[in-house]
């Protein structure tokens, strides 16, 4: 069985060694510091990242393995939810959706026409800094052990609104920027498709169930429900991104659709040793693709459109969530903040039509990032003891 | 959270979907036919991948993802290995290892000078008929519950020593093709360097953890262990790859040693996961890579290696295995018997080193997969009641 060090298989295999080692050792380091350990393992990945040792590059396989990190995180929580408890926060989830998007789109919107830029840049500002990483803020949530609370529950419902939301936003601004208008019937479709998806699956989804509890035991499968699962998640997370919405978000709803049959079939402890595998891959890869050089060259349009994100984004969703109780309405504006990897893919692609710079592009994932890092500590803050 | 489309990650996730789907149907069908489902594995990927439909298309994350099966596959088997019952079967282990070596070369070697064929080409093709994939033949006697038998502990100290030794031949071969001679000094390298790990690994590894037995809780993680058993994993696998055995061999010795701290570290549940999630990738993708239109047009040659490739393999290795009782000899012999992905990368080397033509290429990868197909039912039927 010679030669493995021959084939592509046996390099990527010490690259996701690196990674999982640095990324474990971040996270015991930062545990015992009594920090989030989620921020060791970002840090982990810059270290061995090119920002500094170099040991490992960014790459196709390195992508997957984060994507399949925060695909497995979002599972995970739609196992540990139950639609009739996400149902109770339809309304303030539904506003805080609504709220978190409009005044951060509006926020950057106005600093970059402040500032002299474009409309059309103006509006990917805009449409990245309403994006919401409910990756991170989840982790955090399940770590602090307050994922079954009905702040957290809020967050997840208006993270799916709030990803619609900010799929039009994207759509308009990509069709603006490379052919020079809206194709309003294009949108229409896309944006119907996506309703149409969350709709259908989580609500027809749970009453096929409902209807008929033994379908998902009909094929007699001959071992544990552990992969048809994990290939409804995976499906799910696939069809969701065909259709321009993020693959977190199918996934979120097969694991709501699987929780529905969990007392029949408990698969929650298998999932935890693939969510443990993969999900250090998606935190140490924010750190592996940090280009500090371009941050350091955006440092002062970088402090501007964080505070703007942070503010805007923090406003909004207290005005969503102000049904709920202050300390309650608090977490769900902090849990929002994060962009994480979504404002880096809004800049991305606003820096392949042309209408986001260099600088603009730097500024946006340092925001991104930084609005990751921030926010941990102050969940913990504010879901702890007081 | 928009635009997962966008990203690279999303296309891979459809892709693992594809194959992680078509391979639990084909495992459930087989199963229900009472065959083994890691064939039903081999043939969905077939039928996904571009030989039938061409849903999927070999890349490098399906690699991984495959690697990483077998990996998983072999750890797994480590861990249900204890190195002292591997001792127990030193000696027909090494006589299998090297019989089980020595005939394939002579027959392959020889059937290749009878075909009129170059010296160079005569060598590959007496190292890829000399491969083992052990991972097959463990994934069927684990199936069959049959890991703990002597021999299967003398399949797989065969396995490591027959790596070696196939090792020696590729480093020989490949020197051959493209310097036109053999570097002896720089073989004796490899070669110390790989009985090194072996010996320093597995012997000193377990010495270390028997002298201190707290050795592997010192850090106190504060979770479960199974991150640093992977990551121990991935990394045994790793340098086996970079000094050129096969990644497995790593991942075998990893679980061994892992094996030794079991009773304080009860990991195996949460591994059993890992290898039904990973594993569907390496059976399917032997589907998935292969070349119909390719094995047709060498269906004589293929027929001719294959037959040389079963006797000299069943010969040699019943022949080192003779100490054992009859009935063991035999499942030693037919357990041996499958190439594997491993008869593959040989030939691979071959061809891009120039001295294997697109027909002997065929034929070994025909081989290859005939031979992993015939073993399963075989080796059912010998471990079975009879």
């Amino acid at each position: 069985m010679p030669i493995g060090a021959a084939t592509a298989a046996a390099g990527a295999i010490t690259d996701l060694a690196i990674v999982l080692f640095a990324a474990k050792v971040g996270d015991e380091v930062f545990k015992r510091l009594h920090q989030p350990a989620l921020i060791g393992e970002i840090l982990a990945g810059l270290i061995v990242g090119p920002a500094v040792f170099g040991l490992v590059e960014p790459g196709e396989v390195l992508d997957v393995f984060a994507e399949l990190g925060v695909v497995f995180i979002l599972f995970w929580v739609g196992l540990e939810t139950r639609l009739d408890e996400m149902r109770e926060v339809g309304r303030p989830a539904a506003l805080t959706g609504l709220a978190g998007v409009v005044l951060p789109f509006a926020g950057g919107f106005g600093l970059a026409l402040a500032l002299g830029e474009s409309t059309e840049t103006a509006i990917f500002l805009g449409a990245a800094l309403s994006a919401t990483s409910v990756g991170i803020t989840s982790a955090v949530l399940d770590d602090l052990g307050a994922l079954g609370t009905r702040a957290a529950r809020t967050i997840l419902g208006a993270a799916v609104i709030d990803d619609i939301l900010a799929l039009i936003l994207v759509a308009v601004a990509v069709g603006i920027a490379t052919e020079g208008g809206v194709d309003a019937l294009s949108i229409a479709v896309t944006v119907g498709l996506a309703f149409g998806f969350v709709a259908f699956v989580s609500l027809g989804g749970e009453r096929l169930i409902r209807a008929r509890p033994g379908i998902l035991e009909a094929p007699k499968f001959s071992e544990s429900p552990l992969l048809p699962a994990v290939i409804l998640c995976f499906a799910l997370a696939a069809i969701a991104g065909e259709i321009g919405l993020a693959a977190v978000i199918g996934a979120f709803i097969a694991g709501l659709i699987v929780a529905e049959t969990k007392d029949r079939h408990p698969i929650e402890e298998e999932v935890v040793p693939l969510y443990a595998f993969f999900a250090p891959f998606f935190f140490a890869s924010i750190g592996i693709d940090l280009d500090l050089e371009a941050l350091a060259d955006a440092a002062g349009l970088l402090a501007l459109v964080t505070v703007v994100a942070i503010a805007t984004k923090l406003a909004g969703a207290w005005f969503g969530a102000r049904g709920l109780t202050p300390s309650e309405a608090s977490i769900v504006a902090v849990g929002m903040v994060p962009r994480g990897e979504v404002g880096i893919i809004v800049a991305g692609i606003g820096a392949t039509a042309g209408v986001i710079d260099a600088e603009m592009f730097g500024a946006i994932v340092g925001m991104s990032i930084l609005t990751t890092l921030l926010v941990p500590p102050l969940l913990r803050r504010l879901t702890g003891p007081s």
